[in-house]
C-alpha cells in the first residue's frame, strides 16, 4: 500500500496496454525500479475515433505480465458498470481527471475493498479535489491516493501546468498520500526528470510516469513517454 | 424539438426538484412563456453531504407537473445505469458540465431515441466539446443540443466566465443548435437578463434559466435564480 | 465625449498608422459611420523586431486625416515621457492592456485634461481594472472610458476570451462608460459582428473595431480587421 | 553576478523598505545567509490609496544598510523617468510582473550597465517572457535574470500558481539564469520552503524570498513573509 510520508513511490508503465509483447518488453526493463505497474485498458480519448483500449483483454494482459514480474498494478476504470470487473484484475483502481466529478463512479469505487488513485480534475480546485475524495471515503473505502496531473491554464507551452504548490497544499490539508503525474502534467519528456526531483524535494509521496519501450510507436502519449533507459537513469538520480 | 436557427428557445425551471408544491408553484407562473421545463432529480454536488436530489421520486413529480401544464421537459442523468430510467420520464436528457468527458455516459445516451442537451465542460475547448458531441452522434443519436454554461478562468467575480464568442464559434463549426445557461455561467441574477439578450443578439438558439418561486429558500443555486416575475419580465424584453 | 448610457458609440480604424495613404483610404470609406477614429502610432509589440509604429510622424498623419474628415481621435501612449506629446495630437489617450497596471503611466495621464480609454489587462480582475481607473481619477482626470478587450484563459480557439459579463459588471459597479474591443478579444473577423451586437444588447456603451482598407496587407492584426464594406454592413445592423 | 548553473542563489529581504530600523533589524539576522538583499522603494500597488513606497528616501536607506553589511542589492523601478536614479543606488534593477510588457521601460533598462531581474508577467507565456528579455538584451544590456513569480489561473487557493515546469522550460530555451519567487507565487509562508527546495532540485538558479523581522506589522505582504529565523532554517535545509 502507498502510505503517506513513508518513501517516494514510483508507478510506471505505458499509457495504454497495446499487446502482451509491448507490455512485457517495457516492464522487463524497469520492473526492478518500480513499486507499481501502470497501464490502461480503458482509455478516455477526446475523439470516439481514437484507440479506446483493449478492455478486458487488456486487463488480462496486465494481470499476466504483472504476475510474471511479481508487481502490483494500477489501471483506470471509466464506467460504474465496469468497477467489479476491473477491480477483479488490478490492485489499485484509477479515477482519471475527466471523471474526478463523476460522482456516480466515485460512489461505486467507494464500495470496493481496493485502493483508489484519484487524479485531480483539470479545472478542479484543491477543495473540490478533496471533496471528490470524500465521496470515496464516505462510502467506506479509506484507501485513497491523490494524484496531481496538471491543471489547465492559459500557459500551453507545456501540455498542462503542474500545480506543485497545490499538491503540497492538498498534502497539508488531508491525511492522504499525494503523488504527481509529470508525464500528463508537462507532456514533454524533457521536463519529467526535473519535475519528479522537485516533487520529491517538496515532500510529496511519489510519481506516476509513462514509460514505453518504443515511444515513437506508442498508440498514445508517445511524445511524453520515457524509454526504459531514461526511466532507470531517473531512478538512479532519485 | 429544438432546431437551429428557428427561434430563441427558453428552457426554465428550478435547479432541483424539491417537492411537488415547489415545482407546481414555480411552473404555474411561467408555463406560458417557456418552451421546456427544466429541473433536476439527480444533482451532482461538490460535497457528498449536500442535497443529492429526489431521484426517481423527483422524476415522477417532474412528469406529473409537466403533464399538468402540457410542457416538455429537460433533466440531468449522471450514471450509465440510470439512462433508461431517466429516459422513460423526460423529453430531453441533460449531460452536465462535470460529465462532458464521461465517455461511458456519452456512449450510453448515444443509443437512446431522445435528444441530449450537452453542457460544455468548465475547462473544455470548443473542439473537445464538439468531440464529446461526436460520441453521442456516432452512437446513432443525432439530436444533440450544445449548451455553453461558463468556463473556469482566473476571473471569479462572476461564478464562471460566459464564453459567448466560443458558443458562437461552436455554432459556426457545427450544425447543432447552441444555447447558453446564463444562470450557472454568471452565478448572479443581475447578469442574467443582459447575457440572455446578448445571446439572442449574437444569433444563438436559446437560453436555459433557473427560476424558483422562492429563491431565498431554494436547496441549491438560490442566489442565481430569478423569481417567476423577473423571468416573465425578461421574456417580455426578448 | 463618450457618455454612459447615451448611445452605442463606434470607434474604428486600423491597428497601426502605416502611411497617410493607408489611413486616408481606410477612413474615407467609413467616416460617416464612426464616432471616433482609432489608429496607433506607438505599438506595443511582443518582439522588439516587430514594427513599432511611426511614432510622432504617425501622430501627425492621424491628426491630418482626422481633420480632413472632421473626426475625433483615439491613440495609444506607452511611456510617461510621451504623454504630453501624444496628448497634443489626439482627443482621447488610450492605455493598452499591457500597461493597465503601469501605475507611473496611469498617474501621468491622470494629470492631463483629455479623456483616457483604459483597456482591461489580460489577467486583471474587474476590481483591479476599476482600481487602475482610480489611479487616473484620483489624479484629477474624471474622463475615463473602460474597454474590455478579452482576457487570457485556457480557451485559445479565440485569441482571447471576451468577458462580456465582466464588462457588464464593471458598468454596474462604476459610473464610467464601458465599451468592448471585439477585434482583439476574438482575433477573428467572423466573430466581430455577433459580439458587437451582443454588447449593444447587453447595454454597454460602444465598440472599438479594427478596420483596414487592405487587411491582407496590414502590418499588424490583419486577420482580425474588417474591410470598410464589412464595417459599414455591421453599422447598418446596429 | 548571478550566473547560470553555478550555485543556488538566495535573494531575500522585506517586500517594502519601511524605515531604516525595519531594514536594519531584518538584515542583521540574515545577512550571512543571503547573496543579495531585496527591498522595494517604489511599490506598484493595486489601489492608489495603498502605501506607495518611500521612493528616493527608501533607496538611500537600502544603500546604507547594504553597505553596512557588505551586501549587493535588488530593487524595483517603475517609471522610465526613474531608471537613472534607481540605477545609481542599486546593483540589480527589478522589473516587476505588472511591467513585463511595459516596453518603454524595458528599452530604458536595456541601455544601462547593471543587471536586470525580469519577473514573468502573471499572464505571460514563456515565449512572451523571453521576448520581453529580448527588449533588454537588444538594447545592449546582456545581464538579464529571469524570475518566475506565479501565473494567474483559476486555482486561487494559493495566491498565484507557481509554474515550475515553465521556469525550467525557460531555462532550457535560453542562456539566462532563472530563479523563482515563492513568496509571491504562493502567498503563503507554509509553502515557501517546499517550493524553494523543489526549485533547487529542478535545477534552477535561485530564489527570491520575502523576509521581515515582524511580519505581522509589515506594510505589505506580511502573510507571505518568513521571519529571519524561518529563513535561516530554510537556508540550512538547502
Amino acid at each position: 500500500m502507498i502510505r503517506k510520508g513513508e518513501k517516494f513511490y514510483l508507478i510506471a508503465g505505458p499509457c495504454a496496454i497495446e499487446s502482451e509483447k509491448q507490455l512485457f518488453e517495457t516492464v522487463s526493463k524497469i520492473y526492478q525500479n518500480i513499486d507499481y505497474l501502470r497501464a490502461g485498458a480503458y482509455k478516455p480519448r477526446t475523439s470516439p475515433d481514437s484507440f479506446q483500449g483493449l478492455k478486458e483483454e487488456g486487463l488480462k494482459i496486465l494481470a499476466k505480465v504483472a504476475k510474471n514480474f511479481n508487481l502490483l498494478t494500477v489501471t483506470e476504470v471509466l464506467d460504474t458498470k465496469d468497477v467489479q470487473l476491473v477491480s477483479s484484475y488490478t490492485d489499485i483502481l484509477q479515477i482519471g481527471a475527466r471523471n474526478m466529478q463523476n460522482y456516480a463512479l466515485l460512489k461505486e469505487v467507494g464500495k470496493i475493498k481496493k485502493p483508489v488513485l484519484l487524479k485531480r480534475g483539470l479545472a478542479a480546485t484543491v477543495g473540490e479535489w478533496l471533496s471528490a475524495a470524500e465521496y470515496i471515503l464516505s462510502g467506506g473505502n479509506k484507501e485513497v491516493i491523490l494524484c496531481e496531473r496538471g491543471i489547465r491554464t492559459f500557459s500551453q507551452e507545456t501540455r498542462f501546468t503542474l500545480d506543485l504548490a497545490g499538491a503540497v497544499k492538498a498534502a497539508q490539508k488531508s491525511s492522504l498520500p499525494v503523488i504527481i503525474d509529470p508525464s500528463h502534467a508537462t507532456g514533454e519528456k524533457d521536463l519529467i526528470e526535473s519535475m519528479t526531483l522537485a516533487a520529491k524535494a517538496a515532500g510529496l509521496d511519489g510519481a506516476m510516469i509513462e514509460v514505453h519501450y518504443q515511444p515513437e510507436k506508442a498508440k498514445c502519449d508517445g511524445k511524453q513517454s520515457l524509454t526504459p533507459r531514461e526511466f532507470n537513469e531517473l531512478y538512479e538520480k532519485l
